[in-house]
């Protein structure tokens, strides 16, 4: 019999206790795909006491999760704590200086760290993985490492928070604004108290980082990420664009032009019969192109103990199986620093007017759009009952500069009653 | 620099081509993946003059696939010749008795010989892989063996045939009828001269068969899939589903019940507005569940060259950065003998009927369905100009040998015109 492989979980909030309710729960199971039996052998968390409806009592416990990385007797810390600094990158430096393998759920600390942190795991041969940290329980890091290991891939694209996407189909479902869904959102433990972290889009960044470092080979680079988020949009931006045939997403979008890394998480259309604009609740999907393979669209739960743990436990099993791979499939040091593009492709927009409602006014916005170059594919005016008349335009393919301009104009314009909106639409 | 890891390729077809200009393209790429160089070091095809766009004259050529597999400097004998039989066998038998690893697309050879090739190749020490023979270009072996290593998987599922999804999408995109869709696709290439291994099942009950080895650690039991296919459907079958919501797809389906094996290759109804009822054309999709992730979907292109060349890269990969697992998952003398289960579980069934249109028809039939046990949960019947009144009911869930049954006693009475059309609403 092989010896068993021992794990220290540092962490035991939510996916930490599905952790171990998954080794508890099969471990005959894990020990076939692993080759070896699986064993938690220390554990660490703020409160010992806690019930968590699980039996700990056989772990070894400690207070501090950096001691469990001091220890000579683990195959790999499993870290759980969260947060970009603090506990878990001391426990997890400690462990990766040790040559102990780690696996995380943190998207925040490798997104800011992750190019420290895997030079630091290359240099001591230790495995630092991360399934968990993007899109949840959908194996979308193997998917892109492994599995289009024989294309070069163009594009990486997805619904990455489950929050974003909960509010915006409940909007769209119910009718209520933006306020009234975020609130039972929270009743409902879909968004935090503070949901300024999903709603704002950085949680989203997080997790378009890493996607973009394993899909180019470029060092993850969070700062790069252009971020917007989704608290700005209102119930008519919802419904605008549902009649014109699409869905709002707050998608994040990475690709590699040349040696220019474009990273954007921002609110997008995109058409609402596809898989992409049919995804509902707080469901994630990851689109992964690739020159040879065309489009996989990876669907799932992006959140939650279960699948947030059967990630996790999908990194145990390959790391005592002997899987080694450098951490973000190049090895570290030959990583890309990729520059940022000077612009985003030019798309389709759907521009969002208010108008004074008297003959002329369109006359006087379309010179304007018309003077910029911004070609209208589709447009439609709205019956009313307020004072501004609702205008919703489908744009040709456009630059956002040259739009960004054209509707300066237009807001400055008398019959504008209001700040034109424009959402990007996403070519899928 | 590491030694290159040496491919021979047996077969030169559209995969084969694929292959090849994959590793044309992307040596640097896959040098950095693999960790070693790839090289093609040998191909057999049935001609060698044949133009195929590529330049094959830097590789040893032979007329016989066994040959390959007989030289000692192959490290991967790559297998895209086809058959279930025949020389696709032989050189696979033989590459892995010397221990040769074996990458594969066949999914017809594994369906039926799955078992002893799994036993020949962890004998002999070799990897078997076969990415490519389910589902094209989705990494989904993958995912269901690595990825979701931390579940019991409860159900596969999935449209694994493009053929037969491109037919029942067009049928009612255009209203045309099957026999001019069928005809369509053969001259799109989409569908065979010989069409019965598509649109009869069978390729769709290979590809279960083997996916519902990996998922639930059972031998490989093609005999066991029971198969209908598609070619019995009719523009009003699909016409009837649409209107009640749903949309009709080949799926196969999975599920160990107990130490029972539920494997079938159906057309069933899917709620339109799901990701499987919405997949259109050639796309292929399958659903995995387990007890810790729920459902996880993947979606992406089922066939063709560049994406089955994908996948069989993928594999190659694997191999030669020295990841190894059984075949299967489970070592192969260890795969449970399942059975097949007495009946597959109740489920809802969409029913259309064609009834003499007359006072007092209804009411027969409604007779036979109470009987029965077979409760109802719509109906609508539709106006016509033919003889016959068209009803279509969907049922409350009921067991298939109760309706068909109920279905018998009402084909057997004067005022049913023709007989009943059932087709199983499959929950997602």
């Amino acid at each position: 019999m092989t010896q068993p492989f021992r794990i220290a979980l540092a962490g035991l909030g939510t996916v930490g206790t599905g952790v171990v309710r998954i080794l508890q729960t099969h471990g005959e199971l894990l020990a076939e795909r692993a080759g070896c039996r699986l064993e938690i052998a220390a554990v660490s968390a703020r409160s010992r006491g806690k019930n968590r409806g699980l039996d700990i009592s056989g772990y070894d416990w400690s207070d501090d999760p950096v001691a469990l990385a001091r220890r000579d007797d683990i195959d790999c810390l499993v870290e759980v704590i969260g947060g970009e600094d603090g506990p878990a990158k001391a426990a997890i430096e400690t462990a990766l200086s040790a040559g102990m393998n780690v696996v995380t759920a943190n998207k925040a600390l490798l997104a800011h760290h992750g190019q420290a942190l895997a030079e630091r795991a290359e240099a001591h041969g230790a495995a630092l993985r991360f399934e968990a940290a993007v899109a949840g329980g959908i194996p979308v890091v193997k998917a892109l490492m492994e599995g289009l290991a024989g294309n070069r891939l163009t594009r990486v694209m997805g619904v990455m928070n489950g929050t974003c996407n909960y509010i915006l189909t409940e909007m769209l479902r119910t009718g209520a604004d933006y306020a009234q869904v975020l609130e039972a959102a929270q009743q409902l433990g879909y968004a935090e108290a503070d949901p300024a972290f999903d709603v704002g889009g950085i949680d989203a960044a997080h997790k378009l980082a890493l996607l973009a470092a394993l899909a180019f080979g470029t060092r993850v680079d969070f700062a790069g990420v252009r971020v917007e988020g989704i608290d700005h949009l209102t119930l008519p931006d919802l419904q605008r664009a549902a009649d014109m045939g699409y869905r709002v997403k707050l998608l994040g979008v990475a690709r590699l032009d040349g040696t220019a890394l474009e990273q954007r998480v921002q609110p997008c259309l995109v058409p609402a019969d596809t898989a992409i604009g049919q995804l509902d609740g707080v469901t994630n999907a990851v689109v992964l192109e690739g020159d040879f393979i065309g489009q996989v669209t990876l669907e799932g739960p992006g959140a939650g103990e279960g699948p947030t743990a059967s990630a996790i436990l999908a990194d145990i099993v390959d790391i005592a199986s002997g899987l080694r791979r450098p951490v973000f499939g190049r090895p570290a040091d030959r990583l890309i620093d990729a520059a940022a593009p000077a612009a985003t492709p030019p798309a389709q927009y759907c521009v969002r007017l208010t108008l004074e409602d008297r003959a002329g006014c369109w006359a006087e916005v379309a010179a304007v759009l018309g003077r910029h170059g911004v070609s209208i594919d589709r447009m439609q005016q709205y019956a009313h009952d307020g004072p501004g008349a609702p205008v919703v335009i489908v744009t040709h393919p456009t630059a956002d500069a040259v739009l960004d301009a054209a509707l300066d104009e237009i807001a400055g314009l008398a019959v504008s009653l209001a700040r034109p909106v424009a959402l990007r639409i996403e070519a899928l």
